[in-house]
């Protein structure tokens, strides 16, 4: 419980940055360097040494004064914390082309996103397998998952039916939405939801290459 | 001119909420509404009446008091401005799996993200096809750039290229990257940079899921 609390402190801002050290540092560790320090990041990255030291303060680590941070350390730390090192079972539905190229990206498995199964209604794609990932009807979900236990659901449906979907989601077991689609679903107090905008950031792109 | 300054203007966190709206208003449309009040888009989406008109104040449409916008005009200047009814031509760096997943999605299309060509130095990826689209080297982008004309690239390479990879698409012609590796690359001034970090979204996930 300590160690939830523990947890549950670091504010979202904070935790978004940590996968910036934790990129930056591995790629210093692949460079030979074993000690790191906040000021080193800083140089690197677009914040402040200050707010780094402190970001970190959030996680199991202390550097050394005027030293710095064991790298090796660092990086086993912020793997544990940001939940990289450990297997998240998740499920995809709606198997369009945004879906299907989820499906298709085993680069989330080594951040710890496992995806066991899509789900989708179009009977063509139903029973199929996508890069070795069975493809299941939406209907069968609430049976399947209570064996497959994902806890995750990563939403790729069209807008329309993305609230209704994500309902549906959640009386199976679905503990945590990743919603990919534009449209804002709401969930109930205590499941947690991660929108990923893509055609969000299109649209800032598009218009300040206007500019 | 005026235009250009025009769109200058809308600041980023507003810029981002259009994309929710159009999203609702486009779903009101296909269950045959044909009216739309900022009240009644805030009741779905968690934004203020005042703030979803004062979002679209930014953009060149009024409502009718007490009445609201046409949905039809609403959905037409929204996709206008940010700018999903153009072609906007891409090149993909690095069709790993994350790179190759994004070929293969044919969703971006709709929103006017043209992806023409990915870049690779993996000799087993060059001049072969991913769904249509070419692959070369990264060593061609340049030459294949004169007459190809993207303007954005796509950056998924791994995060110790990120950096020199995106100043060699700056010097190929790109003026907009879109980020989705964990690295915080730098750009120069007037070269637009979006970062999609799904890792940051996981990792947001896995840590409130354990809380």
């Amino acid at each position: 419980m300590a160690d939830q609390n523990h947890y549950a402190k670091i504010p979202e801002p904070a935790l978004r940055r940590l996968p910036w050290y934790l990129s930056y540092v591995k790629l210093l560790k692949s460079q030979g360097e074993t000690i790191v320090s906040s000021t080193q990041i800083a140089r690197k990255i677009d914040v402040s040494a200050s707010q780094i030291a402190k970001d970190l303060s959030y996680v199991d680590i202390h550097g050394k004064t005027r030293v710095g941070y064991e790298i090796d350390d660092l990086i086993y730390v912020l793997e544990t914390f940001l939940g990289f090192t450990k297997t998240h079972r998740a499920v995809v539905f709606g198997v369009g082309s945004l879906g299907a190229a989820l499906l298709s990206d085993s680069g989330l498995e080594q951040f710890g996103l496992k995806i066991i199964a899509g789900f989708d209604v179009n009977e063509s794609l139903v029973n199929k397998k996508i890069h070795t990932i069975p493809v299941y009807h939406s209907s069968e979900f609430i049976e399947r998952n209570s064996s497959m236990n994902a806890r995750i659901g990563v939403l790729t449906v069209p807008p329309g039916y993305a609230q209704e979907v994500s309902e549906y989601m959640i009386s199976g077991g679905i503990k945590g939405i990743w919603n990919f689609t534009p449209f804002r679903i709401r969930v109930p107090e205590g499941v947690v939801l991660q929108n990923t905008s893509l055609y969000a950031h299109l649209a800032v792109m598009f218009n300040r290459l206007l500019s």
